[in-house]
């Protein structure tokens, strides 16, 4: 799979994308992210991509020259799958969107600063837009790393047994169950008997039923679905 | 405000840290971030910190024991308003959430990474867990720079008008509404008449319209509240 970002931040992902399992999966050749600063379509020599909103308002827009001209550029070789806005009043992502998502071989991130884009580029070029959550962020670059490492994990080969995404939270609507290691007494707070008992089967009934417990408790939301 | 940040990775959070607003933030002195890496808590010289899980699977699992030793002696000079634990089967972050953290003084942030933290620490030292939305992603690094950035933007002093969380979507159970900049017209789009019009309190009233409109087609929960 390939995902390109186009921001005004290249620098503020570059961390998040070279650590941990978005490293491993670009090192197996399973995931390529390219990060795009948009000021290298800058309307002017002065990098100019953003300007005063219509209207008035505080808040700067980005425009719709830079980023038309990045969209179009980078389309050329290779036309994407989905063009996705990062946007708080875009659908909601979650693991079912994320799962799609991972099917797909090339993408393009759009990551809004500022007040947000110019809504002609949304109406024209954009083929889905995503929140990551009901909460404003500084900008769409966290939104992006956010997405791509959700995604990212669920292409097939990028974990291994170890990070086996099959027993997470969501992939079957249900929470996960807690987890315990060693030692099995630690300060007087006891490991669960069953969980020590040896017998397979009933350590997974164990979870299971802890797993529909917590998800009652906590998110009875996914079991409606 | 200060947060304090306890991670298997902390050079992940680096650059997301280091920018942009969240840079801003801590050059004005309003937020200070400690990102400490868990290691210097580790069991033994070989720096571990995590364990097979009781009851077999797949997936490590963060120990007691350093985690517990990291939070009482990064509690020691001052104790933290809250402690909290990123999971995915935590409560849903939203901005009233975001709002109500922004308030407070002195955050620990965990960060779980493989298959979780030992049951035993949630329950004995972590006082909110918190969800950033219904996906898993690697570890809570991601997370926990999605919640320094939504609550630190949010502390007085460190938006200016420019950037102004005011208007945001979610502020008021609204998505925002459509924005626009020059030129007026780009490749045969225009910009609505209203927004050229300079009568400010017509153009209010658009965007009130407008947000209610979008909210209604894309958000129909958030005005239900």
């Amino acid at each position: 799979m390939t995902i390109h970002i186009l921001t005004v931040l290249p620098e503020l992902l570059q961390s998040p994308l070279s650590h941990s399992i978005m490293k491993r999966a670009q090192d197996k050749g399973l995931l390529t992210v390219y990060v795009h600063p948009l000021r290298k379509w800058a309307v002017n020599e002065y990098g100019q991509v953003d300007d005063y909103q219509y209207g008035g308002g505080a808040g700067m827009v980005m425009m719709p020259e830079p980023l038309a001209n990045a969209i179009e550029e980078l389309s050329k070789d290779k036309p994407f799958d989905e063009i996705i806005f990062l946007t708080p009043d875009g659908e909601t992502l979650n693991q079912k969107i994320a799962n799609n998502l991972s099917l797909k071989e090339n993408l393009l991130l759009i990551c809004g600063h500022y007040k947000g884009i110019d809504q002609r580029i949304r109406e024209k070029y954009v083929t889905k837009e995503i929140s990551i959550g009901d909460y404003v962020l500084s900008g769409g670059e966290l939104a992006a790393a956010v997405l791509v490492d959700a995604v990212g994990r669920l292409i097939p080969g990028v974990l291994n047994n170890e990070t086996s995404a099959l027993t997470d939270s969501f992939q079957d609507n249900l929470l996960a169950p807690p987890v315990y290691t060693r030692p099995a007494e630690w300060r007087g707070l006891k490991v669960p008997d069953i969980l020590l008992s040896g017998h397979t089967a009933k350590v997974e009934e164990w979870r299971y039923e802890q797993a529909v417990e917590r998800t009652k408790q906590r998110r009875p939301d996914l079991l409606e679905d």
